[in-house]
């Protein structure tokens, strides 16, 4: 499978990360050829952090980590959808999702999700 | 909104596109700026087409367009989800979604969808 897809200049490929039971899509993160060995092999999903350069455990500090149930590849093999049980939330920021804010019709930002955890007490 | 978002080295934000209505994930795009304008201003997914370099109206050529049910951005303002009512089908291979390719456990790629329309008699 992973000789199909089309890794970028960079060496990644863009994961979108959906819940399996509420299909709320959590985020999109990259992964590398490494990251998404170590996400098949071990099931829990891996990203490649571009800001820390590193590989990581999506969820290592705070132990929300994503189950894979399974995984789609795209029609041109350059992106990836994984479908995973998430544990508590997705998102740094507290939220469920990182999709939490949606665009109101004069541009602004409407928080849209309840806070699941005070990032304060996890990070 | 559109100044609160982070663009790349391109000018490209990655958007997911997921439909409202059986909340599948249909594809993952790009949008510049003028994409993004374009889209809020008349309510239709527009992309910037890297393989042609040009802003283009999805489902231009196969009227398979997607109306804009509302849109959200991610935690860091680095991309966006775009929830769209589909018309026929988002893949240009004839499938629903493009991600019609499910990764099995011996790493091949299964097809779990049904085509729902000829590519041959629609490009």
């Amino acid at each position: 499978m992973i000789e199909k897809l089309k890794f970028d200049k960079r060496g990644l490929i863009p994961a979108v990360i959906q819940d399996e039971k509420t299909k709320k899509v959590l985020t999109l993160c990259y992964m590398n050829k490494e990251a998404l060995e170590k996400t098949l092999e071990e099931g829990k999903v891996y990203v490649f952090r571009r800001s820390k350069n590193a590989l990581m455990l999506k969820g290592s500090t705070s132990g929300h980590i994503q189950l894979v149930k399974s995984i789609f590849v795209d029609c041109e093999g350059n992106s990836l959808l994984v479908m995973v049980k998430q544990k508590i939330a997705a998102c740094h920021a507290g939220y469920f999702s990182c999709y939490y804010r949606r665009a109101a019709a004069d541009g602004s930002l409407e928080i849209i999700e309840e806070k699941v955890f005070n990032p304060k007490n996890v990070y």
